[in-house]
């Protein structure tokens, strides 16, 4: 089937046709405006692609209730042009064929599952560190969207006491967000995460922010693995200090032998930095399969 | 139809005959001994109302995985007469009948979907504060298992500066049941959570910790509602502390009427504390569904 694929992200927007099965045949970026300029590119592009279905993985927040009015809109996003964004009802209007529509980590959680390091797994969670961290959940072989959607990167985490930096979320003092976000590391230390040397003392800071949070989402959601994508993962030395840290917060308590070896448990993905466009496709086939 | 069920517990085991609505034909409790004494008599109940599906909902860790050689089996427990018991095959031996089997939390997460506080819903947690605290998790219609199950009371909390309790998890230093359980509470203040007067401060510190664990589980799993059951929920100027905290740490990030008024969305259960006993019925009419 020739499926449109739409990653929807703050700074760009990547488009792609395809098949179910990740097979890419075409592919375009344009950078994030505003809707008027850069929504009539975007269908541009799937028009001469001739699409039988669209799946889109977009920024958020946005709203997946599907009795709802503002069904398919992103919410009340930062991004003011954005804000009340009608954008599944845009591309379904113009192009009359079934849309598939979740937030940007179900995506790329979904990627994973048909194409990457959760293939045959049930439960498991994709989390992006990059300019926010979010995540996507997999539950049951389900993707987890509840009353809104799962807002995880913005799960409390404890300071640490020679932490000085006052966080940069402006609804909590001390969310994982606003502590180990590509952001928050460029604002603590003067310099984007990037530009920090392996041995840094910020790499154990954002293992210890990080863990804490994976800790709590093993003991929430028991997954079968966690995925840890976006730039700041970028730097091979902080899985190791990731997967130390959520073993000692453990305290050994769990006992199954995937956690015996962290290094199979929490994993970069296997996708090459294409979950999020090949879950579209995904999301689109799955709209085509419903309607 | 006739279906057993069995609520499992650590210190009584309680078990009645009824049916897939929930309405309860005979009763019987036993004290929890050893799997020896205790698992006889409970055979022999079930036995004499001529059931044919038995569901239990059980103390744990349990092994919950189908697959596995232990299924059925109640874990690593504390309670060493237990450990490793094989309580689903026991019943299944004896009784050739389909045997549903989930967690205690997971029973009353069902109990309370068909006959409680969280009927029509999706997306619920159900979480017990007593000896212990755990959570029984629906997400998107389904009971959350994953790797193992969710040990949602073991979340790490941040403990508050004036508070010197060491806890009481031989594994964690500051998670939820360690500093915010029944027995944590004792402890803390030399007298029983149900000895502490209303006025006494020791609520404001478990408001405290159970909303910072609130909230981490709403940020993760988006739900609908939570439902706070278990003996030191038996307090009622503990909800409207909870909500407060709760309200503040989310620090108005999400936006949902349900979120509006924290009055209908953190709720006690609505079964008269039978949720445990007529979610074990779920469960063992839902076997012989799938048997």
């Amino acid at each position: 089937m020739k499926i449109g694929a739409l990653e929807a992200g703050g700074t760009k927007m990547v488009c792609a046709a395809g098949d179910e099965y990740g097979r890419v045949t075409a592919e375009r970026q344009f950078p994030t405006e505003t809707p008027e300029t850069t929504l009539p590119q975007i269908l541009a592009f799937f028009q001469e692609q001739g699409i039988e279905a669209l799946g889109i993985g977009c920024f958020g927040p946005v709203d997946l209730r599907k009795d709802s009015p503002s069904y398919g809109s992103i919410t009340s996003t930062p991004k003011r042009d954005w804000q009340n964004c009608r954008i599944v009802p845009y591309f379904q209007e113009a192009l009359t064929i079934p849309v598939g529509f979740d937030t940007d980590v179900n995506a790329s959680m979904l990627g994973e599952l048909f194409f990457g390091a959760a293939k045959g797994l049930t439960d498991c969670l994709y989390l992006t560190v990059g300019t926010g961290i979010g995540a996507g959940i997999l539950s049951g072989g389900q993707l987890v969207h509840g009353l809104l959607h799962p807002e995880a990167g913005h799960v409390l985490v404890q300071k640490r006491p020679e932490d000085p930096y006052t966080g940069h979320c402006p609804y909590h003092p001390s969310c994982l967000e606003g502590l180990a976000s590509g952001p928050a590391l460029e604002d603590r230390w003067g310099k984007p995460a990037a530009a920090l040397p392996p041995d840094h003392p910020a790499w154990i800071w954002e293992a210890d922010y990080l863990g804490q949070a994976l800790t709590g989402y093993i003991f929430t959601l028991s997954p079968q693995r966690m995925i840890l994508g976006g730039g700041v993962m970028n730097q091979p030395q902080l899985f190791p200090l990731i997967r130390q840290r959520v073993k000692e917060l453990l305290g050994g308590y769990l006992q199954a032998k995937e956690l015996e070896n962290l290094d199979t448990f929490i994993v970069p993905p296997a996708c090459g930095g294409r979950q999020g466009i090949l879950g579209c496709l995904r999301l689109g086939y799955g709209a085509r399969q419903e309607g």
